[in-house]
């Protein structure tokens, strides 16, 4: 098999337990997660080899970025490119909502590692060895000018390959405005196969308004993208939400089941889409299929703890296959 | 800021973690509460200088009661004029419901400090020296005869000084009698400008029957109440209900909007929901916005572990506005 | 009091907390249960006395088999024909799912204690000495040779000694082949009295097909049974269920009440429907009342916690009567 | 066998987990606790036909005088002659200490359905029926009046029967004056043919003084005491404590082993130290065996937490042979 | 009563549980904490009017920054004066050791809120109003030189009104080297009064050697102080430490008792030593008594779980006038 | 790096929390551990390059399976030849003693994947290829007639390849006599190059009697064994133990530092000093500084939960240094 690599940051995540608030909080569960990483975990969940899963990240050498390694190689990600050094983990504390109470996060992640990651830290030659597809966010060129900059070298690197590209555009106010956004994701997307985001992403990344299908097909004519993917949510309260995806290729578009939700934790849940979708398509599902098998994996998502989706190839088609009551499995 | 003050008991609540019930309990959360201190939280919530949120009561000079203090104290509350000696404090065992089965509340509470309160506990005169507003409930009455005395004490003070009170009927049955309830109750209503009920409290304690306005108008007509607010829950099982309230006053009617909810812990509500109003009130909201504020904000408490409300006038206001979808706030 | 005879293994259930999913588990609650043993424990809740409840099964004589006699004496259930000896409790492993996410269950009972019971571990003269009832499911003989020549034994001494036997089909693919079953429960239902099953049980046990209302009749009409309840459960997520049962008489047939339930644990719900319909018969509730009665309780065992339904005949009645609202109660 | 009875009340303990303060406690373990229920779940434990040792007193009819009975069947404790109604549980709140740090204990226990009991609530005859022996300690009668004169019903009615009596005296400032427990207790010592005390407590109870050798002659030649026993604890820390006792006939006199203990919790190690010696006299050990016995117990008990000890004659009789090294048992 | 001010960063701790490594966490408790933070925390549990009791901080405008000043009014200490703004909280991870494996403490502090802190901040004028005492340590200085600025003002300030300074020197490596330190520290010691120290502290920040009674009158003698006071700490284990002190005035010197400790959380103690010996010079307490206190305060500490020493004035009496067997109270 | 090989079982390790009893256990704290996968681990930790750190083993292919691989690749071992098929993970549940009591293990590992492994579930031609250690223990042979079969096979491969062989005798009463130990242990032995053992192991296995020196000759003379290694416990308590060890080859004999240590959890502690002599022997260290890297490795082991140990190089050299005072790592 062929190198699969994501590229982006992996921070800590703090939450309080059982919904309790932030205020009320005498102790936070610990996982670790991040966009790329979260598409990581679910590809190294699906494919049996696993080894050739690769996280390409930068932590600090203490403690805390060993444990964001550990956590990764459980989930049986290839960490041979995690780089160790630089000032710190990045941080998020997830207060979890409930009804009309809606989850919060707070990031503390200035001054990360990986935020500080200078260009001689990835060597694009060797990652790309023998690689087939590639993935970030648009979080990663927001953290900062070299990041930036780290991701065209690794966007030409791979294009010069004939590696597949996708990219979820996954726009964070907090992290840039849309003017920088618009300016350095445009000169990215001259490099991206796949593009998956919702509609406010395309707006804010990109300036462009109308439906998804005129903004699917913008995006295919100003870029280079083959796919593009949209992720629907409907929310009625923090624990019911309403679920489902499109799919536009040039000339043809696919919508997915609808799914209703009682949600045990939607962080990831897009994350875990793109993972499934990047897993379908390499696998050559037809575009229905693999929009169907990434609206499923991420429908799943919602009911696990933590950004990582853990479920099976197994457990995603049976949903797909319309198994959806929830009966015990004995 | 002139002080807001609010008389009542703080009592343990012990309640079985994630929703077990006693039977199954080998360990209790422990909270403190009580629905006068549960308005007294909301309140020192809402005011940026809650120096002047004063909540007056006793506890023992225990470690139990010192605790309840703390907890007092880190929601913000003045706790001045909480007197420290007696016997024991209050407790209350809480075993939450779900779905057809119902919550439980076994009390606790009888030789309390607080309901031994002797006349001469409180110092009237200072605790009302510059305050604008004095919040009871029907509870506190009802818990001792040195206690009906007292708040006929305290009313009579504040009403010299011109302070405005407010007073929620709070019905228990297992503290006394119909009969008792409306003799206290009806001396006490002379001096109440603000009346806080629901149907069968209104029944309960004044005998008085029929449409809720007909319920409000007559309380308006029999005592001196400028204002008489509802809270309505239907209740289509332990996990979910429908919440809502009406205000009256002489010359006009009020209706909230209605919040379908996802229950996390319903206790307290209706004290939040006080709370709330009060903070309104003494913001100079319009009727309206008062009523919309009390019910945004006793909508939220629903999604929130203990007695006391954790909310900030900024979630209040989003709700009232309508953010009810619950979407994570990055 | 006469005696009740439960017959059947307990086993060490082990549960990830918080619907965790196996793969992220630390720590595993620990309950005890068995299909048997549930139906005892309900039993056990609703006698008053207690003492003539027993528990039959055999345990390793280890601090794990102790530990289940320990548990099923805190439920006040007799435990004096529980034999002590064999290799190694029978364990379950339960998965609770969430939404679309089904609940998985890895059964680990292979050579218990129980499943390699002997003909002389048990002495039916003695225990069905002064008893009324015996109950048992199709999963004890299951579990082996042995065990279905114990079941026989033990049907035929109650038969001779007049006490009514009941028994749940419990069909377990697992354990045993349709042909397997047929034979052996053919043989068995020759001495039941009252069979407690759904759908499925019925076509794979016995090989019948049609509605409800014509298996039930098949079942009356092929063996000598009285009654025949079904227990009817509608899945719409992992979640929400609606539950409700039907009771068939040669000449009747009896509807309950339908309820649409918010799932806490739902594990264990068809054995206290069993616990509850046997106390009802015992009580001469009428058919109606008894399936009624039988179907509130095991709808609150939807909310509670573990494989033992723990409700009071006063919660049963209630819901029965109409109070599903979940009100708290104080 | 002939019942053991143990009269006395039975409390909730709830205390903060991991050495907490209560100040900083955001959740309390639960269990249930008493001087005599101590003794009589020791009993318990050791007996292999549990069915004898009955427990006897008065616990509210709700849930947390069922979870009280609970956990007494579990301890396979005979609950026949537990009565249930009365106001309230006793409760008991303790902090476990450290080091330097002392534990802590606030009790709640006044108005307890227990101190409460009258005359009625107790069937002597009955209770005493085919029983060999009867156990209570001082805070039984300290409780109130009602309960002094119950005892002494008791105690009269038993030696009619000729049943023999243990009494601990567990001297309680907090619940009389030496001079009200003197002139009960003396009454009481009539009947009582084992003491077991601690230096304090003689001193307290009888005012008398001296070498431990002479308390003990003393309290021989006062009452009918045949033996008296002393439990010796030497104080270093919180942690740290060395434990031995002493065991006086007329005759004769006893001395046991010591042992220095690394404590998990020492409540309750006195009772178990009571129910030991008194396991080891009705099987018959000898005089310095029965010390050794109930010493090492005890010495066992530091090790659990909990109020209870859970031990087995084997594991008791392992150590008063010497294996105190703590090795692993595989 | 006038006024006491402390002065320094208020952090969030997060720490394993159960003594887990970093690797091992799934979960981290919370406090909060700071060098001068638990110095405050000391003083507001002594004094019986702790209105008076200041810290003075500056954390972010964020639900961490809330709930750090949530815990400091739960102290019972006035927040007044804790400005809220700039970017994070500091935060630092501590594992906690055992036996021969030692704790160890990873910080994030850096571009916290506090280090940020700008002159314009804090008004010294009104916070020094009324004020009797300013307690600040090494770290604050340290950590930016904004902050050393500020810290040169405050002395200043305080000297004028008055105000009796005293300092931890708390020298931390990782803050500052050795040369920075010396000559910042120098500055400032011309206005301090009382100096606390380790050995280590005195040769790194003012690089002397020599014995304890020359180190003190070298700092003595250098800069204005009355006062040095030295904790000793003799290291075992992880767990096991004797805990000691020396103070020295210009013409005497006082040793303290020794205690043996069995550790629970040893980290602030030589914070809860300076919060003890502020409060006994505070009140007059001799100079041997107010060592004694100190000292029997910070032995206290050790058995508590967080930075912040939890112990009432009577306890540290109790303990200094030689109650250390750790004997229960009842 | 050539590979290292571990052969062996890895079970699912279940104890109660907090040093409970298995009779009051409500959760069982869940690890995945066996002598080898110990010793594997503590090598994975140490050598900066773990890719070639294998464990040969075989689960069953559910969840449980699972999970125990995703723990070794958390801790970073390489499971590419662990064979998931067969009937069960092996179990054992772990009661942890204190002071005089004693821990406790119970075992239900038979039926397991591993003993009922195959001879063709492990290739040895490929799993040896570049290989340079193999580890076993008398454990895995002991397991079943297949796998003492498989281990001659490995160990004869192994020889052929010139692969350094390591075992430890690791006796267990439970899983075979001593004859059969000593008929197959001894075949083994013909191909061991290192022998770890405790004095009982050498007699129990091979009838080997005298001091520890000649029970090393005796080995040495009639194997072909290069170096013999004993730990020595001495227990004091379940709490307390001294440690150390000894190391002789044909001419020499090595003694370890001796330590004495504070116990959390001794369960693993023999297997890391057997993966630390490895590691110490792998890298050419002294004989004396592998024994002395092995004894302090072993000796943080017991301050660390779970079986495997988790420390670096650098902490076991520091302690190997003498830093043995558990200071804070600031």
């Amino acid at each position: 098999m062929k190198k699969i690599v994501c590229f982006g940051e992996i921070m800590m995540r703090l939450n309080p337990l059982n919904k309790e608030r932030f205020i009320q909080a005498d102790n936070f569960a610990i996982s670790y997660s991040g966009a790329e990483a979260n598409v990581c975990a679910s590809l190294a969940n699906y494919f049996e080899d696993s080894s050739q899963i690769y996280f390409v990240s930068k932590v600090p050498a203490n403690e805390l970025g060993k444990s964001s390694i550990k956590t990764l190689r459980s989930q049986n990600i290839n960490t041979e490119y995690v780089v160790q050094g630089g000032q710190r983990l990045g941080l998020y504390f997830l207060e979890e909502g409930s009804s009309q109470r809606p989850s919060k996060v707070i990031y503390d992640r200035k001054n990360s590692s990986f935020a500080e990651s200078s260009v001689t830290d990835y060597n694009w030659d060797i990652i790309f060895e023998d690689c087939s597809w590639f993935h970030f966010s648009g979080i990663t060129p927001a953290l900062s000018e070299n990041l930036a900059e780290i991701c065209k070298m690794a966007c030409k690197k791979a294009k010069e390959k004939n590696i597949k590209i996708s990219c979820d555009l996954n726009y964070r106010k907090k992290l840039w405005t849309t003017e920088k956004a618009n300016s350095v994701m445009s000169e990215l997307f001259e490099f991206v196969d796949v593009c998956i985001a919702n509609e406010e992403d395309v707006q804010n990344v990109f300036g462009l308004q109308g439906s998804y299908e005129e903004l699917a097909q913008k995006i295919i004519q100003k870029f280079s993208c083959k796919l593009v993917a949209f992720t629907l949510r409907e929310s009625f309260s923090a624990d019911k939400n309403i679920w489902s995806s499109l799919l536009f290729s040039k000339t043809e578009s696919f919508k997915s089941e609808k799914y209703e939700i009682q949600i045990v934790d939607r962080v990831g849940a897009g994350d875990s889409f793109s993972g499934a979708l990047i897993y379908a398509l390499l696998n050559d599902y037809s575009n229905q299929n693999s929009l169907e098998f990434a609206t499923a994996a991420s429908c799943l998502k919602h009911s696990i703890h933590g950004d990582f989706n853990q479920v099976t190839v197994d457990e995603v088609l049976s949903l797909m296959n319309g198994n959806a009551n929830g009966r015990i499995q004995r």
